[in-house]
């Protein structure tokens, strides 16, 4: 039984976080995750498809006594059927199991696919989560039997044919019946996958249809990633290294994962969940709360981290970093503070692909791409987003997108005088009462 | 005996602060303290005078065992002697004790008229304040007896008839004959119970003066409130609600109040005298010193609240808040700062009633009305006022008075070029001495 | 045998810092080190040759079983030559030892030179540093028999004659001869002392060059002093003084001086190797790590001062300060920071009497004269120099130098609307869940 996993897709939404797959979480890309609960519910051949974007760093992944195979996706605009015509020359006649690498889910979700493939009256299986508020995406529309009649997307609330909405975990035992039904609709379909789905359970396919109640959450927009970090803490085993360097007086509370080689320095607090990647430093008196820091940080004297994804390598001092996401290798000088709260307390939007989109949530601070420069004492409104590679100067307020690659200086015109007040020498004495 | 007392005023000099009667002093509201102190001493039957603006709040006061009865002044204008005719319908023959809401004595000063009215040859009572130097208010002139001849209006440093100013602590035996000397002066006179009082005194009224060297502090403009609180601290009793949470790692030092609810996070210090309301969080990091902090409180991390009086539900984030009063539910952006002393150290003058007035002291902060939202990273300078609903944007320095229900915000332009610096992704790993 | 110890340079180099014989190391000014480490190696009578800008500070330097000397060299133009002149009545027939003030030596270079000159065949003994690397001073060119044969201004890498480079440490048996020969030669000339040492080499007058190995720090460019300081860290015997108050969560780490009168509050931190003078303050929650800081200093809540020099009096206040050189009595307001690092991350240039010269480092901060008020969350840039008696307005982006006695402010104009926000009087209560 192969897994194809659907990994080539841009994560446009995402931008600019890089590729969501590889988005770290408790210290390992978000797709070895995805791979490792997999091979728990019994899986053990992968065929991975991805892009030009992904292919070097999925070839780079290993894993131990399973099949794992890369497949490249030439044209992405291809979508799903795309990536599963991509395969045709690698699946065989064996049974697959098509699953996104975008949605994360309980394990349980896998195993009940597994269970209930074995059923020889059934072509074909795809799991339904129970939903019990309306969601914006495809419902299954069952028989009586539990046999799929059709996909339904976004019926709008109210017309939901069914309470089940249809996750990307799809098993089907004759995938070359599949991919030839595919390769009949024309390339420009976005919803090809769909027809052709349609079409087969038309011609007599039996699809079943399993309910899932469990966890269950796309990645889709980047306040996701902390819906997901929320997911990997609660399940989350609490362990520090005896190789890593607590100061006597800082203080580590609640349920952390701290690796080798981290330093944490004097009167510095980690209230989890946390997680602590390998040689980060915490310096004096900062306080990182619910979030996670990748390896090699350098979180500066008297910053406060809460509620925030860190890449690799980031160097912060003296900030404030609050619900926001940040990618490899930035750093932020001090004093520079990403607000997460509108004035005005409603919600906060981001622009994505051209569109603001709400992130149902008042508070929300920054997103960055990788290796950015920041100045000093600049601030960062709610939701901005900063491409990679960008400098920000310093004192600067930044009220809108950055695109990647630029340098950013304010303008403030210093006005110059002669000094007139007459300063005291001895005045700092004199405050204190020295004199 | 009844207490007349007089709550009707508009603090119209300690905009934005609202009404003065409700300032809070460890937990009670400056009208509360005054009551009480007027219970001690022996009163039990009061007439509070409020207006318009503060009838309901002065009706929601509750306390046991006491008359307590509030009637309107309608027009603030008329000052004392209205407030006193407001009350013609309700004082009866009995002796009445006029005291003003603003002048904070020590319970003393009451205990004094007390026993002086006793005396059969004494028709009123008037309590000088013994002053060591000039006060810019009205001197007593008494004769060999003690018996006042006039009272004098800022006759000038030198020609003061007396050292005992006139406090509004005035006794007198027969009420109906004061307001009826009251309307018969013209109701447009500043002065008008004053020279009602020089009439009577004319027409053979006994008033006594008695001289009183304890505290005394009328609140008058907004600094007066760090005199106030002073005093308050100075008779405090320390007490730590059991049910207050503090970290082992938090320093309390000092005299303080803590009360139930209070949360005291790590590596925080509250250094006493200090009071801290009801269910108020010190978040790690932060120094409370010299200060009161009321119900519903945030102290967010890193904030230093030093020598301020804080209203209720305040949010601060890694600010500084110096010599500074903020009333109820406001917000500070991280790294927002209050400064609180001029470049050239002079003493920091505030606009009251459009009227530079000198504070006469060099260390004096930030001014606000209730309901604030301000911003991250933003400056205000040393005796600013800002009113009540304003809207401060981040990054901002804010040199002079807004007025309420204003959105401020900067005009800084950002020049956006294309980055030319080429950015190493290993260049942290590089300082670091990694690679 | 006298010693004529060179301080008379006006230390353009170093502006806006003051004289740099002045500059504080261990709680002592440089130039007492200087008598000092000369009086260890066994000189006991000192002729100081100062200008018109320090003879007053010489004279009040007082040291015990010496002769100690104040002689002005009037026109500071003519150099080393002119400082000697300026000797001619006071030097006597007995040997001098010539020595700068400005280059650190370990003390083992002056004891070598003493017992060099002993011997009956050498008229004049000069030290020699032997160098590794190429060094734009002079080289020593020598015979076989270790006699100088010529002294050659920077000879260009390649071209060097030795591996010895001239330091001003010259002893000479006969200074009359010298005197006589430096008023030979025109006064207009820069090298001067250079022209006649060859012109008696010629003459026939034997110098001898002797070899030294050890530490040699001249401080020619500001960034000297953080070398100068690391080598006497390193020297440092760590002690603290018993009137110390060192607060329970207060933490001491590594090698540290900490004087008489000293404050620590609680859960700062100070990280050795660090020299905090009398009577400073470090409040709570600062760290101060690899730094100097001189008598009477409060280090305000929450700062991090790192790899510094402060002067007398220096009052912070939540700052970063890093890297940087503060003279006496200045102050910096909350949420100041000194810039240490560009954001290219290249090394730091600095303008030097009208040219841009690189600090050979990519960490380097500000460098302030004496007497500077900064107000409130302003950012300086690395490298700048702020010159004495300037006033530096609050939230301001300070990219270039500022000379002495200027006041600067920025010119951002706030835009000043009617507030639309609805500011929800619950909203803080709301955001604790407690409605």
């Amino acid at each position: 039984m192969k897994v194809l996993l659907l990994a080539a897709g841009k994560s446009e939404r995402m931008q600019p976080i890089p590729d969501k797959n590889f988005l770290m979480f408790l210290g390992k890309p978000l797709i070895v995750h995805q791979i490792e609960s997999l091979i728990k519910a019994g899986f053990d051949d992968f065929i991975v498809i991805g892009g030009s974007h992904n292919l070097d760093k999925l070839k780079e992944l290993e894993f131990k006594n399973i099949n794992y195979q890369i497949i490249e996706q030439k044209n992405l605009d291809e979508g799903m059927a795309g990536a599963i015509i991509a395969c045709e020359e690698v699946v065989g006649n064996d049974l697959v199991c098509i699953v996104s690498s975008n949605d994360i889910v309980d394990e349980k979700a896998y195993e009940l696919i597994v269970n209930t493939v074995n059923d020889e009256n059934v072509d074909s299986v795809i799991v339904g989560k129970k939903v019990k508020k309306y969601f914006p995406g495809g419902y299954l529309k069952i028989d009586s039997e539990g046999f799929i009649t059709s996909v339904i997307e976004k019926p709008g609330e109210g017309n939901e044919p069914s309470n089940l909405v249809n996750i990307v975990i799809h098993c089907h035992k004759n995938p070359k019946k599949l991919i030839e039904e595919l390769k009949k609709i024309s390339s420009n379909k976005d919803d090809r996958y769909e027809v052709a789905l349609d079409s087969l359970i038309k011609g007599g396919l039996k699809i079943k249809a399993v309910e899932f109640d469990g966890y269950w959450q796309p990645i889709k927009f980047p306040w996701h990633v902390f819906d997901v970090m929320k997911y990997f803490f609660k399940n989350m085993e609490s362990t520090i290294s005896k190789d890593a360097q607590i100061a006597d007086t800082a203080v580590i509370k609640g349920n952390v994962i701290i690796k080798e080689g981290v330093r944490i320095f004097d009167h510095a607090t980690i209230n989890g969940p946390c997680y602590i990647g390998k040689n980060v430093v915490v310096a004096n008196n900062s306080l990182v709360r619910d979030s996670m820091i990748n390896e090699g940080c350098v979180i500066g004297y008297s910053t406060e981290i809460a509620r925030s994804s860190i890449g690799k390598n980031v160097w912060t001092h003296a900030n404030y970093i609050g619900d926001s996401i940040i990618s490899d290798n930035c750093s932020f000088g001090s004093g520079t503070v990403t607000g997460n709260l509108r004035l005005d307390e409603k919600n906060i939007s981001v622009n994505i692909k051209g569109e603001k989109i709400s992130s149902e949530t008042n508070k929300f601070g920054l997103i960055t791409g990788e290796n950015i420069r920041c100045g000093i004492n600049t601030s960062f409104m709610p939701g901005v987003k900063i491409g990679s590679n960008c400098v920000i100067g310093a004192g600067l307020v930044i009220p809108y997108d950055i695109e990647e690659n630029k340098f950013v200086k304010g303008n403030v015109k210093l006005e110059i005088r002669e000094n007139k007040a007459k300063l005291e020498k001895d005045a700092r004495n004199k405050m204190r009462g020295k004199i």
